[in-house]
C-alpha cells in the first residue's frame, strides 16, 4: 500500500486537511495517509522545509509527499510534481521544494497545464489527484510538461575553518530545544585531539553530551541529535525560553590550538 | 474499504478521540477512518455545522459522519442516524445536523431504542458502534426506529435585493480569513455590467480578486473561495486582527445604478 | 490488520511523530497507526498514564501501545517491552507503565540488548521497530532479555472509611472538567440509604448526576464518568476556571449516620 504524507500550515480547526484527504481517497482509496504536520507557521517556507528535509527519507522510497505550506506562493509560481531521491513531491513550487535536498531532481513536472484549474484551492483541486495518482502508479510524465528545473532559494550555510565554526538555530523545536546547522561530521573532522568551547548566548560550554538524560534537571547541555545536528537542551526545561534564543540565533564553536 | 470521518469538540489531550477509533475499529478492523477535526470550539453548533458543510461532499457516497459536537446536547435531544445525500450521519440531534444541509433526509432513526445503554460518552457508547456498522453495510433501518423529522435550527440569511447584498462573517479560519455567507451566484447575477462596492469595518473594496497571490502583501483583498463564499483576507496577514472583524460581523456589497 | 498506537508529549509541529510513523510503516506497511494522544505535557508521566489507563482496554487485546512520554527517562531506565493484560505496550520504563494497570506484566524484556543502537531518539530507532514487530507476530521472547519487573510509582490513594471517602483530582481534560480518583464503587457501597454531601472548593452538592445534560447551564455538576469515577464539571463552562481548581485539589464525600 503505497503512502501519501501531508505537510500544510492549515491548522487542524478548519475543513482544509479532510477536504484533501477525501480528494486522495476518491481517486485511490486504498492509499495510506499519513500527517507530517499541519501546524507549519503560516506560509513559513523555512519550518515547513525543515521539517521535510528531518523526516522525508525515512519514509519508504516511492513515498509521495503532498505540500501545502504556502500553498498560493507568488504570482509567477508554478504548481509541480518532482522526484527527487526516489520520493515524489507535490505542490506550489514557492522555493520549499529547494530547501529540501541538495540533490538535483530525477524528473519534474509542471502541473496544471494539460486541463488547467482554476482554484483558490490548490492542495485540493490539484495537488491531491496528482499525488494519488502518482502513489498509484501513474507515471509523473503523463501529469504534465517537463520543467527543467525548481526554485532554488539560498539556505544560510555554516561557516567552518581551521579554528571555528560559526551557525546558527534553524528550529526551535515544541520543547524549546534549539537545533541548529551545524552538522557532526564537520565538528568531528575540526575538534579532533582538540580542546573547544561551545557559545552562545553567554554560555560557555566545554562538551558535547551523547544522550539527553546525561544532565541534570536544569542544565544545560549540547549534543549532536537524531538528525546529526548541533542541538542546544535544558534539561526538563524550555532552552529557548531560559537562554533568550530564537530562530537564527548565532552559536559558534571555537578550537584551540 | 468505507470511511468513517470524525468532527468532535473534544481536543487532543484526552482519551475520548482514541476511545471512539477504538470501538469502531472493535466492530470492523477494515475501515478507514478521517479525522475532519477534534478542534471545533467547545459546543459551538455553527462552528462544527460550517466544517461538515463545507467537506462532507468531498467524501465518496455512502461515508458515513460521525459527530460528537455538544455531543450531550439538551435533555430532549435524541441520538440518531440519518441518511442524507447518500451520506450517513451519526450522533446528537442537537440542531447541528439540521444546519448541515437544505437538503431533506432520504431516511433517519433514532438510536438507543432497541437495545438501551445509558451512558455519559455516547460518541463511544453509541456513535461508534452505529458508525461502524453503517460503514460496513449494515442497514439504517435496523438501528433503531424510525424518525420522522431532524431538528432544525435557523441559519442567519443573506439579504439580497437589486442594490445590495447584506451578509455577514459566518467563519473566521485559522489563518484569519474571514468567510461570509454571500455566494458567488448571487453576486453574478447582480453585478453584471455593473460597478459594485464591497463595504466591511470601514473598508472599500471594488474589485472581486480571483486568486489570494494577486494581492500585495499587507493588502485587503476579497475574492470568492473554494467554497463559492465571498472571503474577506490580508495577504499573509491577519484579517481578523487587523479589520477588527470576527464571526457575525456585517459585509455588504452596494451595486450602483 | 494489527493495530499500533501512539502516545508522545512530541506536540505536532516537528517532525518526531511521523518520523516514527514511517519506521513503524517500513517494517510493515499493513499495520494500522492510531494517534492516542501527541499533547501530553511534556515529560508529565502522571498525564500520559491517565490517558492511556483510560483508554487501552478499549482496543483488541494484542494491540501494541507505542509510548513516548519523557522518552529519555533517567539514565538509569530501560527501554522496555512488556505484555500486559494482553495488551503489549513498548517505550522507556521511567515509571509510567506501572501507572497504568495495577495488574502484573505477563512477561517483560529489555530492548536495545541484542544489538544495541546509540541513540537520542529512541521511539524511532529502537520503540518503533520493536513495536512493528510485535504487532508482526513476531513474540516479545525474541526481543531481548527478560526484565523481571517494571518500575513501580505509587499514585495517590483514595483513603475511604465508614464516614467518609477523601480522593483529589487527578486530570483537568480539555474542557475544563475535573476528573477524581473517587471510583463508582466505592460510593454505591458506602452510600446505600444514606444522605452525603459532596464538598470541593467550597462547594456542597447532595446529589450526584446520571447525565451531563440534567444540570441548567452554569450549574455545577458531579456524576460518574465513563471511566466510573467522579467527575465535577459546570454545564457548558469551564469548571477548573471557574471553581480555581487543578490537578491534584482534594475532593470529598461526607456520609450522614
Amino acid at each position: 500500500m503505497a503512502i501519501v504524507t501531508l505537510l500544510t500550515d492549515s491548522g487542524e480547526s478548519d475543513h482544509y486537511i479532510a477536504a484533501i484527504k477525501a480528494r486522495i481517497l476518491s481517486v485511490n482509496p486504498g492509499l495510506t495517509l499519513i500527517d507530517i504536520s499541519h501546524h507549519i507557521a503560516s506560509c513559513d517556507i523555512a519550518h515547513g522545509a525543515f521539517v521535510l528535509r528531518s523526516v522525508f527519507r525515512d519514509f519508504p522510497k516511492g513515498t509521495v509527499h503532498l505540500v501545502g505550506v504556502d500553498a498560493m506562493g507568488n504570482r509567477s509560481d508554478l504548481m509541480v510534481a518532482s522526484q527527487v531521491e526516489d520520493h515524489f513531491f507535490v505542490g506550489m513550487d514557492n522555493g520549499l521544494f529547494g530547501l529540501v535536498t541538495e540533490k538535483a531532481p530525477q524528473s519534474s513536472v509542471e502541473l496544471n497545464k494539460i486541463s488547467t484549474i482554476a482554484t483558490t484551492f490548490p492542495e485540493r483541486d490539484v495537488f491531491a489527484a496528482a499525488a494519488a495518482k502518482l502513489a498509484s502508479g501513474v507515471s509523473l510524465t503523463s501529469l504534465g510538461p517537463p520543467l527543467l528545473q525548481l526554485k532554488r532559494m539560498t539556505d544560510r550555510y555554516v561557516k567552518a575553518t581551521k579554528r571555528m565554526i560559526a551557525g546558527h538555530v534553524i528550529r526551535v523545536d515544541a520543547t524549546g530545544n534549539l537545533i541548529t546547522n551545524i552538522p557532526r561530521d564537520a565538528f568531528e573532522t575540526l575538534s579532533k585531539g582538540k580542546n573547544y568551547v561551545i557559545q552562545f548566548s553567554g554560555e560557555k560550554i566545554r562538551k558535547v553530551m551523547t544522550a539527553y538524560n546525561h544532565a541534570e534537571q536544569g542544565d544545560c547541555f549540547v549534543l549532536f541529535n537524531s538528525l546529526n545536528l548541533l542541538e542546544i537542551g535544558i534539561y526538563r526545561g524550555n532552552a529557548s525560553a531560559l537562554l533568550g534564543m530564537h530562530y537564527d540565533s548565532p552559536v559558534s564553536i571555537l578550537f584551540e590550538e
